[in-house]
């Protein structure tokens, strides 16, 4: 059971500089520059059915997933804010994808046309079951959206399908997805439809995953060392370390935590506790992003995070997912708090200010020694991919932003993380005055008078805290599970003040992870800071901090209003000239001042080398 | 034209501790054990063609280079020390070798017995041209050692047959070998049998790389973004930079700097110049090891040398013979100074001193995070692998040690490096005595008269040098190409006394190498020292190293005699318990002494963590 449940998109808005506008920007630049980009590789078309063998924009197998996610933040997006052409829009293109559905429910562009003698043949690599899991998840979200069936009613028709073919009887096949996101969806469908039908597909496909023998091994010849990599090495429920592909990882653990809330599993709740440890305290960035190396794009093991590894969009965002799953299932403050890490720092980074070029891998530092291995791993952000699973990930997540910052109780209203905006519970709106994450200030006001319990998430990040109700201090009210909590007959124009101490702070990692050893970072609240060239004398690889430093707050142009940058001191590393590629000539050190801007910002004003970890100038 | 032959092993030998010992073990354990694997493993058996499908140890792509390389490996050891034992093995194999060829001289045991309708197919993956040139090899170094032309002849036999499928002709596969070998191969068969039609066979492979149309889009659909990992991106006399699987890429530049050599072609040479210098000057690992990911086991680009790289074995050994190649085209001193570096570092790092356990990858540093995908990338030595092209490797580079050591002009005996032991020049011996490379006094003793030129390298890591001839101070002595020269009658008894100062230097690497930043290296002399956690009170990881040290020499227990531990200061860094992946809490500092040993032979004690890039203690 969920403790608590995710606000629904018509109950909360954002108002803040730093969420709220990337949150407009979907509608009216993101979703329709993702829109147009299908149109012009093909992925709209390709549910037309008239695509033949010789002819161009060869529909290709995750095609019908990136289309899929754009309708899904479609729909979203109307969730947030009504848009009569939009809605037309989406309308048409539903239209369009049930017409694709063949008679016995199958609805893959791919296989229809191309390879339809290869349908279910090579689950391990083909994508089927992933792109028929990004049409479920938009269906739901169209019918939550319009209220309207008809795509809701096509993706069960498929589901229903696909359970003849998978499932435990002698008869039908006992694989699961290479790429998972099926089952989660599933999870979704049954809650929109209560057809447990839909649950227990989900959770066929998640337990049937690693069991002996191995569909993977027996039925595709796949090699026992690619096992862990779609997460198969073992049954789900003796899995306790994040293996593999990390995107595909996080979505069968977002899956793992429904069907644990939703059959009352226990055993795979703990298992998702335990994995979920392991991510954040081995196996994440500081930002939030995950993953290790371009090779599978994969964890890999504890402390293995290079400065140059591979923290992918769509893995930062999943991970968000998952999060918030257990913050519902638990209500514990660790999960908040590493939303919030991921929120405000490597998934917003993934898109740019503009909301149309898109990183798939979000470096924490680029120099001359980045290596871009074609266009994926580029250092730049770029309007698309071949492989454009990031973009459309952002079409989807973006108009979702204002429902992380609330948590729903059964007569509990939890603000997790106090950007501006507002809240409806019940009768009462609960409105965040702020400039967080700028400001640790935060103003929060009642209108209407309604019972129930309130509860303010002091941040973990945060070591001092001061709180009063309609003028009263109360810093000494205990906290409870990183939250102050107050149950009381709430009345209009109540006044909860809160105020997190928000210093400056050096952050520095476990001895363990190589890549940090003698860096440090700079994190101000929520903010992880990163050191563009452009605001600076020098390349970032070459500037030392001063760990003692102070600070002084600074407006960086070109970057939003009320974005603060911050000014500290530190050195500039110089060697003489021709010293070759390994020498022992002494460097120089030149004093500098150092300006850092939120990671999430980074790269919106033109091409530098940038760096989070930069060297500790004091040595030891 | 080469200026310098490399000497016959016939004409040089060894006497030294760091060297000799590695020779003597290949012919007693390290040849035998890879004997032992082949037979274990079905690769010898293989030959007797009688595995039929279903069989247990079937066949693979590369079985027949790894038996060919041992072959290569005795033929050479009995040119170093006679062995009837040896011999009469070695004429066993070599005889059901020739036993395998086919009618029409194909021979190759995969694709004789297990895809016989495969052959010439996939040149991209399948390796039959790397086997032929591995046979290739063995072939001469047989004839060389036994005066015999049975194995010659036959893979005479071999080349001519693929003379007829590769060609220019109409009729002919226009393709080349996705893993080069076979060019350098036919160059050597050229040598020694005077037949041009294999030095036009290997120009025409060389040749053929990388052309338009390019033989591996058309013929075999290979992707255009792959076509570096195989050097076919673009013709080889456009290529200036190191590219693709460093394995095959510096093959392919033995191939082009013997091609040069033989067939005048003077803007190969430029490429080969230029090509290395990129390789040494942007893309090599302090101890002479190159590749920078395990992703197709490749170069990147300049500059990028992660600590965790992919320095594998067979890749030094490789850049060490076009490096030898080099040296032998142009006499200059770098490409000298560039064997030492990988000689005594990367290159004889990658096998135990046992003789019998190998690093498929050789290691800068590691720790916890240090990801071991499989065996392959294992932070152990092991006896073998399934890919097992390294173990194979060291089988057929040991026994040339002492050939690296000096070289041959056409009336000049150039000493490359002081390594005690000698070398025969027409009438006369020259003897080396010395402690090298621990030692920087070296005393060379002439046996016989005879007028030629003696010329002696001064490496390129020596400040300081005195030279004196029969106790006479000469070290004004201009030098010329990095060498002290004279040309006289050289006497009986004529003694030269070199002292190359070797004082402990701390190493930097160019700041563009992301990884070595704020690192510091121990070199002395010829040898990069490494730091292993046994030695020290803590994981290297947390060492900080004193720049400004002073050093002491230290005997390390279980090292072979001679060997000299360096020991120094430096800072023990530490933590709070449960500070979390990422905290802002201030690490404790203690002063500790650190020992490090020669890199060459770490591991060899027992298991722990090593680091040759310390932290820089100091800061800035």
């Amino acid at each position: 059971m969920f403790k608590y449940r995710s606000p629904r998109l018509s109950e909360v808005r954002l108002q803040d500089g730093f969420l709220f506008p990337r949150q407009r920007t979907n509608g009216k630049v993101t979703i329709p520059s993702a829109v147009r980009q299908c149109r012009d590789t093909g992925r709209i078309d390709a549910f037309r059915l008239q695509w033949r063998p010789g002819m161009a924009k060869q529909p290709h197998i995750y095609w019908d997933s990136d289309f899929a996610k754009v309708l899904e933040g479609m729909a979203l997006q109307l969730l947030v804010e009504p848009n009569a052409g939009l809605a037309a829009e989406l309308d048409e293109y539903v239209d369009l994808v049930i017409s694709a559905q063949q008679p016995d429910g199958f609805l893959n562009t791919y296989f229809i046309q191309v390879e339809p003698e290869k349908r279910w043949k090579k689950l391990i690599t083909d994508h089927e079951l992933y792109c028929a899991g990004h049409l479920m998840e938009a269906a739901v979200a169209h019918f939550q959206a319009t209220g309207q069936r008809k795509f809701l009613d096509c993706l069960c028709r498929y589901a229903d399908y696909i359970a003849t073919v998978f499932g435990p009887e002698p008869h039908q096949k006992k694989g699961c997805p290479g790429h998972e996101e099926i089952e989660l969806a599933l999870c979704k469908l049954y809650d929109v439809t209560g057809e447990k039908r839909y649950l227990d597909l989900a959770e066929f496909f998640v337990n049937s995953r690693g069991q002996t023998p191995n569909y993977f091994q027996t039925e595709e010849g796949v090699a026992e060392d690619y096992l862990p990599v779609v997460q198969a090495q073992r049954p789900v429920h003796e899995q306790r370390t994040a293996e593999g592909h990390a995107v595909r990882a996080v979505y069968l653990y977002c899956a793992m935590a429904d069907l644990s809330a939703r059959t009352g599993d226990a055993v795979l709740l703990t298992r998702c506790e335990e994995i979920w440890k392991n991510i954040t305290e081995k196996r994440m960035y500081l930002t939030g992003g995950i993953g290790s190396t371009p090779m599978n794009e994969r964890f890999t093991c504890d402390y293995h995070l290079p400065h140059d590894g591979y923290a992918e969009s769509c893995a930062s965002i999943g991970l968000l997912f998952f999060t918030r799953r257990m913050m519902n299932l638990t209500g514990k403050a660790c999960y908040a708090d590493v939303l919030e890490q991921i929120l405000y720092n490597g998934a917003l980074s993934g898109i740019s200010l503009e909301g149309d070029r898109f990183f798939y891998v979000n470096r924490l530092e680029t120099g001359v020694d980045t290596w871009e291995h074609g266009v994926t791993y580029a250092r730049e952000r770029r309007p698309w991919f071949s492989c454009s699973c990031c973009p459309t990930s952002f079409c989807r997540f973006l108009p979702q932003l204002a429902s992380f910052c609330w948590s729903y109780g059964q007569s509990e209203l939890r603000l997790e993380i106090p950007a501006a905006g507002q809240a409806t519970f019940r009768n009462c709106q609960v409105e965040v005055q702020s400039q967080y994450p700028y400001d640790g200030h935060i103003r929060i006001v009642f209108h209407g008078q309604e019972p129930f319990t309130f509860s303010c998430r002091i941040p973990g990040w945060c070591r001092n805290a001061s709180v009063s109700l309609n003028g009263q201090d109360l810093s000494s009210l205990q906290r409870q599970n990183g939250c102050l909590t107050w149950k009381r007959l709430w009345q209009d124009g109540d006044v909860v003040e809160l105020s997190l101490a928000m210093p400056v702070e050096i952050v520095r990692a476990d001895l363990r992870v190589s890549a940090c050893r003698g860096r440090v970072a700079i994190r101000r609240g929520p903010l992880v800071y990163a050191v563009e060239g452009l605001d600076n004398a020098a390349d970032p690889g070459s500037l030392l901090l001063d760990p003692e430093s102070a600070w002084q707050f600074e407006a960086v142009e070109g970057l939003p209003e009320g974005t603060l940058g911050l000014r500290g001191k530190g050195w500039k590393e110089s060697l003489p000239d021709d010293c070759g590629l390994y020498f022992s000539a002494t460097p120089q050190f030149e004093a500098v001042s150092i300006l850092a801007v939120p990671y999430a910002l980074w790269q919106n004003r033109g091409d530098s080398r940038m760096s989070v970890w930069l060297r500790n100038g004091k040595g030891c």
